[in-house]
């Protein structure tokens, strides 16, 4: 069983133990959450709770000063609560209808899977001579197929569950951060974050206890033969990704299309504030920032997280811990998240009980601090494990050779990736924060209107993609030179171990845009709104750094899934001086663009029909505008999910046939030439797109802030240069929560999918190259 | 001498007598142009010179019947050509600034290649044994210092020069098109397309000519051996293409700056017309056409033609041809262009004689069908010249090895390279002509406002990659899979095989535009305007098209440059899978965004400064306004003139020492990933820009014409649609003039500098991994 320090029990005892305490702890801060009542009454028990006085500077209540009746304005919350969270047409109905669609593909996609997998060896299912051992008797491909499919079905379903769990938490959490926000702005920061807690531990642990047990399950059949077991395990990476892409592209155009309606109608044609419960869209767009930011990136996340494991394990599993059995080396990768949930525990702790914010300046380095600490503690947590989890040396398959490697050589691979995260967090910011020069330097620009505002924007997010793309690059070159493939694939799943902090720290951001939406409709008097709006405006921040991350992870995972792919597909090199190959990179490099396209123009379309939708209702529905009379919420949100669910089908056709099509078509080559060039090209448009549109996005709040001297001069409110904004953040929505980030899936899921299909591709693929 | 059917001698007469047929046609254009007089009296004699009342439906005057004084039009008119071309802040001017500073660099370049290439063999004069043939003696590296270093300066003068000429002839023919078109929209036409062919035919016959001689003077000293020959030949790509860097960079930012500030201030905020002789940034404007659109769009096809040329003398001179000394064969590729030269020729006639224009409709057909017949011809004129050029049978250098081919095969990859070059023509012109749905659909989102116009504009941009990147990708298989990188270089040689036609329509779009401004300056009719406005349109969708050609050939070119420098480095295979590689693509593809954020910058900050003295000078001027006063149009052209040579120096570097920098401290495998990465993105960056900033200008355009039903419900001028797509045409701006175009360079110049440096990187390169 090797020579590691940790034995194997202690390994099966570590992975679902680390799992359940995590699992306990998203239980206790829910609980805590919980405390703040949504009805009249029970406001002070969470004050109680989180420790009298602590993070919470003024214990009163600005309503009860204000005059307002308390016991209504609670009251209101609930209501609003609930309409953007259950209700007829609330997120939960949306993802059900998402579901539902989601759920035929799933189906038809896991027939395909058991066919095409089978018919490599014709369905036989007789064992054959092993790959990389023909001594050895390996398990048919028929069962590859099966277990293949079960993987696929079970990442799907955990995927699911964690974006459902995600939005359910949110939105359970939205409201009481507003009731919060009346005491102050500590004590709304800590029940935003901890809701965020509780979903990123609630994902970590469930994805890393579903693999467990699966890995587990599949052993009984699979008993020695752990190439076809971990072989079979990359399903589980393929079914969370291909929800991911349902989740990212239908979430994103939905949330997108709201926004931009409500946006363009209330904000620049009515001149009535963002969230006016008189703008018909308002709740189309609060339950927009739940499916898209949320269960979008939670599914994200989550997706890499999957790949990134079954990556590593797949490439261990023809390495000498694979050949030898060693089992907790093996399941090193699965150790090394482990540890992570644990550090994230810890990190929590630093937010909630150990600091406390007293001030709205604060809570940008809280969060930002929450990086620091996790990684820090996630460096020394890598040494340990490394030490005691890995042989002292052994060997990583590297393309058909046996490659010698040392366990501190791995180690590092980890923590580079867990540097080159951090790296590219602080620089997200630096693009994105308005407290930095770029972005004051956008805002500005807007002095001479939104073209150069436009111009100045677009530039900002090219110059943003030089520092990150260098970071991954060092990551890739240090670890691949260290431990090949498997190398890529642990940096990777360095930069996801602190995925609990990480996944807190951006739910944290719609949380609290939420909790400014309802504060605004329950027509709360507008210092909430102000302490909301900081909480908001450091989560526009945090979901930059958050995009950086799933960005930056992403092309790691791709890169390793890509090794994974070429190793099984029995490539041993992909010469760019192969006319196969180039085209298959150039046209690869193409398909961000192509997919990028089909996603901004739904978002333009889709929005356009909410606007006619507003001004229809605004025009036809007297005393609208005076607030006599209520908007049909119920028809804006129609659109945005008939827009999304309609708009998601032919860019994720797009992202799931290609391989297939250059597969079966073309060949192993084209279709590794694709991988590596809709990798390079994805990447620089993924992060261009986010950083442009957080920048923006931030321009616009700092001029309505007017923090500074150079700030006042911008706004105020309605000045030109704030509408030239206005318009710079509108274009920036699709970019930055849709277009953008769903190039991490177009990716992830086409290396994924080209590896789970693999073996077929190189038996019956390449078509028209054979004629 | 091989078995040729034309012999050695038809060659020698051949090449530089089309090139002289070329030039004699060139001077009867400039004759027949130079017969409109600019002095008062002299209109006559064009009419009786173009053939009598053809090609112009009205001989009438509009002023003469508009009752307006005909000397003083003409001597205004005279007056502005003047400012324009010549004086003290003329186009005439900036060039010879913008080339004071690059003869500097041309210098200490060139210093630089004699250095790093004589180092190759420690500057020893002894012959050395040949590299692909070591029973042979070949000239020592020293001499192919001095041969490269002296063809890099020719190839830097001749594009000077091409750049030059091309800049005269428009200056000297945009007011004689303004006078013409007081005539009638065909005798326009027919003056600004006959001064585009006047440079198209200059500079296609330039540069073959020069390249030719250059051949043969190199052959005194070269003899026999001819790979040292064309490896120094190559020098003269590398001359021609950094030179049209500083061209497209440095004339981009000029006009751009001079374009967008004019329009914020002018047309935003003043409401005063374009090209209105009260704005201060008018002449600036109308300056940087012609320095940025002729001399840098002249340049940057003069280095593609260059290039290509020496990428396929290059291969060829280690295939079959060079190796048998078989002259003919050798000199294939400049028979090719000699023949399309003769194509062009006939080409052209059916514009200026065989046909002629009656209405403004017919312009965009008249152009396109340039583009189709010339096409055709060339198609033709490929197949013969490949079979009397051409042995049936013979090889071609492939990495390593010798491939046979036939000469049926090489006809084929040069109308492969023609043909796409035509699909990408009309693709680009489907998605920027306002006669289609797509810039429809942009100038219908202009309803809400600019922000749905932006987001539709980029979708479009988007968009129209797919199609020419299948094109190139089809191209570069057929080409690739038939004649290996021989095929590719010829296939860029057959896009540009009608360089002169492509460069005569584009040339034709800023006279035009010139044209235009010299009639609203001179205060003549709107008649006359309307006029020069339909020429004008016509033109913005041909340049669309020829940045189409730019950047489909500069594809091509650049993978042939990256053929020939991969055999010259030394390197057999270029292996994504290997972590050198690897990074090397993801940061070259990352370059093009890095290079686009500077050139955008660079044209926002230099546009900010142009508005604020535009707006000082209407502040302070009294009487400006009003029309009493002049303004300092001096000032504007200096702003313009010191930011586009101090901003080009920044992206100038990042191009030029990017391969220096990666070739010495990471080798020759890093640099080849490199090339690869920026070329598969900068193209799809390049064509995206190119095409959504020409959208956005004809949807402007097309709410203003408006010529149908559904553009008059978004007019007239003035109106909230209007507006909307005001700013998306000047953000599209520095996309499709400045960033988008000069991308090409980036790719084809990194390309050609690591060919010519390719010896001293494989000998002594790579510094950082020999640690």
């Amino acid at each position: 069983m090797g020579d590691t320090l940790l034995p194997a029990i202690g390994t099966e005892i570590l992975i679902p133990a680390c799992s359940l305490v995590a699992i306990a702890f998203a239980l206790l801060q829910w609980l805590i959450v919980s405390r703040v009542k949504l009805s009249p009454g029970g406001l002070d028990s969470a004050g109680a709770n989180s420790g009298s006085g602590k993070n919470g500077y003024a214990e009163y209540l600005i309503e009860e000063e204000d005059g307002l009746n308390d016991h209504s304005v609670v009251l209101k919350c609930a209501d609003i609560q609930n309409a953007i969270a259950e209700g007829f047409s609330g997120a939960t109905s949306f993802l059900f209808t998402e579901y539902r669609y989601v759920g035929i593909f799933m189906v038809a996609f896991a027939a395909l899977i058991f066919l095409f997998l089978g018919s490599v060896e014709g369905f036989g299912t007789s064992s054959q001579p092993c790959k990389y051992d023909p001594t050895k008797l390996c398990k048919p491909a028929l069962a590859t197929a099966i277990f293949s499919t079960i993987s696929f079905m079970l990442g799907a379903v955990t995927s699911v569950v964690s974006g459902f769990l995600g939005m359910k938490i949110a939105t359970y959490a939205n409201a009481r951060t507003t009731l919060e926000a009346r005491k102050g702005v500590g004590k709304a920061f800590i029940i935003a974050f901890r809701s965020g807690a509780v979903m990123g531990f609630l994902l970590a642990a469930n994805g890393l206890l579903v693999l467990y047990i699966t890995i587990n399950l599949f052993k009984l059949y699979y008993g020695d033969d752990w190439g076809g077991l971990f072989e079979s395990i990359t399903g589980y990476g393929l079914g969370g990704s291909s929800m991911a892409l349902f989740g990212r592209v239908g979430g994103g155009i939905y949330t997108k299309a709201a926004d931009v309606g409500a946006d363009l109608v209330g904000k620049v044609e009515r001149n009535i504030p963002e969230d006016d419960p008189r703008n018909p869209a308002v709740i189309a767009d609060n339950v927009g920032d739940n499916v898209g930011d949320i269960a979008g990136m939670g599914s994200d996340l989550f997706g890499s997280y999957a790949e990134s494991t079954c990556a590593a394990l797949v490439v261990a599993s023809i390495s000498s811990f694979g050949i030898n059995h060693e089992f907790t080396a093996m399941l090193y990768p699965l150790i090394v998240s482990s540890v992570g949930i644990l550090v994230c525990l810890i990190t929590t702790l630093f937010a909630t009980d150990f600091f406390e914010i007293k001030d709205v300046k604060e809570i940008e380095p809280a969060l930002k601090r929450q990086l620091i600490i996790s990684t820090i503690l996630m460096t020394v947590g890598v040494a340990i494990v490394s030490w005691i989890a890995l042989p002292s040396s052994f060997t990583i398959f590297n393309f058909g050779t046996q490659k010698v490697v040392k366990n501190w050589q791995v180690a590092l691979c980890v923590a580079v990736g867990l540097w080159a995260g951090l790296i590219i967090g602080f620089v997200t910011e630096y693009y994105t924060s308005n407290a930095y020069s770029p972005v004051q330097d956008v805002a500005d620009s807007c002095r001479t209107g939104a073209a150069t505002n436009v111009i100045f924007g677009l530039a900002l997010g090219y110059k943003s993609v030089i520092i990150p793309i260098f970071a991954i690059a060092v990551g890739i070159y240090v670890s691949f030179s260290f431990a090949a493939m498997y190398g890529i694939a642990m940096a990777a799943l360095g930069m996801l171990s602190t995925i609990a902090t990480g996944l807190a720290i951006d739910a944290y951001g719609p949380i609290s845009d939420n909790a400014g939406g309802i504060a605004e409709m329950a027509g709360m008097s507008h210092r909430i709104r102000e302490r909301t709006d900081a909480l908001d405006a450091a989560g526009n921040t945090t979901a930059a750094i958050g995009k950086g991350f799933a960005i930056g992870s992403a092309a790691l995972v791709s890169l390793a899934l890509f090794g994974a792919y070429v190793s099984r597909a029995g490539i041993s090199t992909v010469d760019v001086l192969s006319p196969k190959v180039f085209i298959g990179l150039l046209v690869g490099a193409m398909l961000p663009y192509w997919f990028s396209a089909m996603t901004m123009k739904s978002v333009g379309s889709a929005a356009l029909k909410m606007v006619e939708e507003v001004r229809r209702q605004f025009n036809t529905i007297p005393g609208l505008m005076e607030g006599t009379a209520k908007p049909d919420y119920a028809t804006c949100v129609k659109i945005s999910t008939d827009a999304s669910i309609k708009e998601m089908i032919p860019p994720g056709a797009l992202v799931m046939l290609t391989p297939l099509i250059v597969g079966i078509l073309f060949g192993v080559e084209t279709l590794s030439g694709v991988l590596a060039g809709s990798l390079v090209s994805g990447v620089q448009i993924a992060i261009s797109a986010s950083n442009t549109g957080g920048a923006w996005d931030n321009a616009k709040k700092y001029i309505e802030a007017g923090a500074s001297e150079h700030a006042r001069t911008l706004g105020p409110k309605g000045s030109d240069p704030h509408k030239a904004a206005v318009i710079g953040d509108t274009i920036g929505d699709p970019l930055k929560d849709t277009s953008g980030p769903s190039l991490n899936i177009l990716i992830k899921l086409m290396a994924v999918e080209s590896l789970v299909f693999a073996r077929f591709f190189a038996t019956h693929g390449g078509l028209l190259f054979k004629i």
